[in-house]
């Protein structure tokens, strides 16, 4: 017997039939005598309506009580799969997240949960009750109901199953795993069955959307073993086969020893290219920079700056392309002055195609391979970023799916590896 | 300065529209100087949309999940509602029951209010926040959801305008008050200035849909001057033109010295009539029927007995309509061979029609009129039942509006007193 958390999303209980279907899936578990706490999405595209209603009535609406609107989708699926459960025969219980003490910090629309309260999860689950808790919400401290911003679900999935420390979080969603890059992109691509969480983290926040990044980094701090697979499956395919298909995302490394060089290619349009040119190149420049962008509450991701020529030097960045215009009005208003920039030009035609893979580190050649590829198909490198398990480039965004095409090809990843 | 609570129901609030003039009417109330505790219901529709999904789910929906997903429709408002007072400039926050502890039985579905914690609300009003909650829903001492039942968000209204010990409880609804009837069915029907709760007691539960009769009993019980206004004047009506308009519902008897003999003409269409006939006129036969209906948790109306002929009698109940159908099963199954009645017969097919008035206590010949009247216009009584304040006869439901006209000219309500 083993306590499995299941995580369902929006798509996956988009209407009564498809509620119970997860349901007749949650009974096969079950049934086999496993403990199951199941979280949540709202209903697809129930979220959007509710924000939708709330800009009506307020165009830019007050995040406290956005998140007291917005908190009511997950709460409706959470009754209606209890529900549904029922109807099985199950023994069910639906918690909204403050009702399980989901404890949050107070920043509205995007909180951090901070504790949970397993105990009332726990009594129920010893009584053979299987426990519905709505994802995405908790409440702060004051007892103000909070959102854990898009895709919290995720978190809440695997937070929960930190807390209790369950055997495994299995993440229900419309694909069935993690793939080496986005087949509808490249047809040859081919699921990972394992994938570790230091790849997975790469590729989440490179673009790759099953899961929401937070979600993976906690389950890398609190060890939580994930698994991405389908919800399209057949509820009734045999639970041995069920339990081992998608990706498993490990936190250990020697299951990765047979694994090719890199995992996957991960990429990405949603993003905006910045540079100032000829900026004096003096200690605190970069401070100056992104602290003017950092106080806008703009989130920066790739960061370049090359060696100086003459005193100046010329220092990029990204940001998200929503955020391109605010940035640079920020920059244009305070920071050009300041800093004696000489022009400030940003391009948000681009894109960011990365490789990730664990195997970077132990082999040598890997970034030169990426680069000769791209050079072969005459798609011009903007900028260059890399870390331990992963190289990013960005390039005119017109180039993206070619890159990502020529590349899975150069690494072999449609080939499984020895 | 005057604490005040304000109630608005789905219709008031029934999009984003509407939520801004509600809002705008609020904002008039507290520029005045006024501290304001707003109850409101879920947008119209709202209620019955997520019913019908939970029905869709589970066909007899679990109570207690039920509550859950029903919950929902109150909770959006509230924020939307909110967040409409913060865009005119106000001070805003919105609470679900449970989160300022409204304290219920365990009762899904059909909840009744135990206790309130008005503290939060209190220390928000200090500092000049309109305070939202939503009505129809609390909590239990476990923690779950619970809801009212319909109509509920009244009684929540009534509820927080008692622990508030509130100066006054405005219910603010699409009829601009408490007539003498429904003005659909009698033209001439009057509204009326002041009631007192004894009557709107009566007129609340023989139909008159105004207000949720456990709101009126609540009001009664803690004395909360409660007034029924229009939400559909112009939100910019000048505020002392609007705090004396509607219908005040009193608990002072003397304001009524110059009443007419009857108030009101209440009527319903929602009953059935179940008889027993020859039934053996034995102690314990009363319990043994309706012990059996309320076992079934079957509210019985009317009750009427004869005296007994031949050592029988014939024992006559009225249920709801939706309850007749379930009542005749129980009699038919349960109790008919348990007291050797002869026959149970039933008529879905009947109305019940009342006269309501303090004035009758002191007045006699009411009851007599009221025959007469029906009887001149050929309508035949099928039951009578008697109060203090009213008389209610059951008649074939297709005489329900000639009776109620009738009634209204025989008694002159379209004349307000002298």
């Amino acid at each position: 017997m083993a306590l499995i958390v299941h995580k369902y999303g929006g798509t996956s209980v988009g209407n009564a039939e498809r509620i119970r279907n997860v349901a007749r899936r949650i009974a096969k578990w079950s049934r086999a005598g496993h403990q199951i706490v199941v979280v949540v999405s709202a209903m697809s595209g129930e979220t959007n309506r509710l924000i939708a209603l709330a800009k009506e009535v307020q165009p830019n609406p007050d995040p406290r009580e956005l998140d007291v609107v917005a908190s009511t989708g997950e709460q409706v699926t959470i009754g209606l799969l209890a529900m549904a459960l029922k109807e099985l025969g199950l023994k069910a219980k639906s918690y909204t997240g403050p009702q399980v003490h989901v404890l949050t910090d107070s920043a509205f629309t995007k909180a951090r949960i901070v504790d949970i309260d397993e105990k009332k999860i726990r009594a129920d689950l010893a009584v053979g009750t299987v426990v519905v808790v709505a994802g995405f919400q908790g409440a702060d401290e004051h007892g103000n109901i909070t959102t854990l911003g898009r895709g919290g679900s995720d978190t809440s999935a695997v937070a929960l199953a930190a807390a209790l420390k369950a055997d495994e979080c299995l993440i229900y969603t419309d694909v069935d795993g993690v793939y080496t890059t986005d087949p509808r992109i490249v047809p040859e691509a081919r699921r990972l069955n394992t994938v570790t969480f230091e790849e997975m983290l790469e590729m989440a926040s490179l673009g790759s959307k099953v899961l929401q990044i937070r979600s993976v980094e906690f389950a890398g701090k609190y060890k939580v073993k994930l698994r991405v697979l389908s919800s399209l499956t057949d509820a009734d395919l045999p639970l041995a086969q069920e339990a081992n298909s998608g990706t498993l995302i490990t936190f250990e490394e020697d299951t990765q020893m047979e694994k090719a060089v890199i995992s996957g290619i991960a990429f990405s349009r949603d993003e905006a290219k910045i540079t100032l040119t000829r900026v004096p190149d003096r200690p605190g420049i970069a401070y100056k920079i992104l602290g003017a962008i950092a106080d806008a509450n703009i989130d920066v991701d790739m960061i370049v700056q090359n060696i100086s020529v003459e005193g100046t030097t010329d220092f990029s960045f990204t940001v998200h392309r929503n955020e391109y215009q605010k940035a640079m009005d920020v920059l244009e208003s305070t920071v050009k002055g300041l800093i004696g920039a000489k022009q400030i030009v940003g391009d948000p035609k681009i894109c960011k195609v990365s490789i990730v893979g664990i195997g970077m580190r132990s082999h040598v050649g890997v970034a030169s391979l990426m680069f000769r590829t791209l050079s072969e198909e005459g798609i011009n490198i903007q900028m260059i970023s890399t870390s331990e398990i992963k190289t990013s480039v960005v390039v005119e965004d017109k180039y993206m799916e070619l890159a990502v095409r020529a590349l899975h090809k150069a690494f072999g990843l449609e080939q499984v590896p020895a």
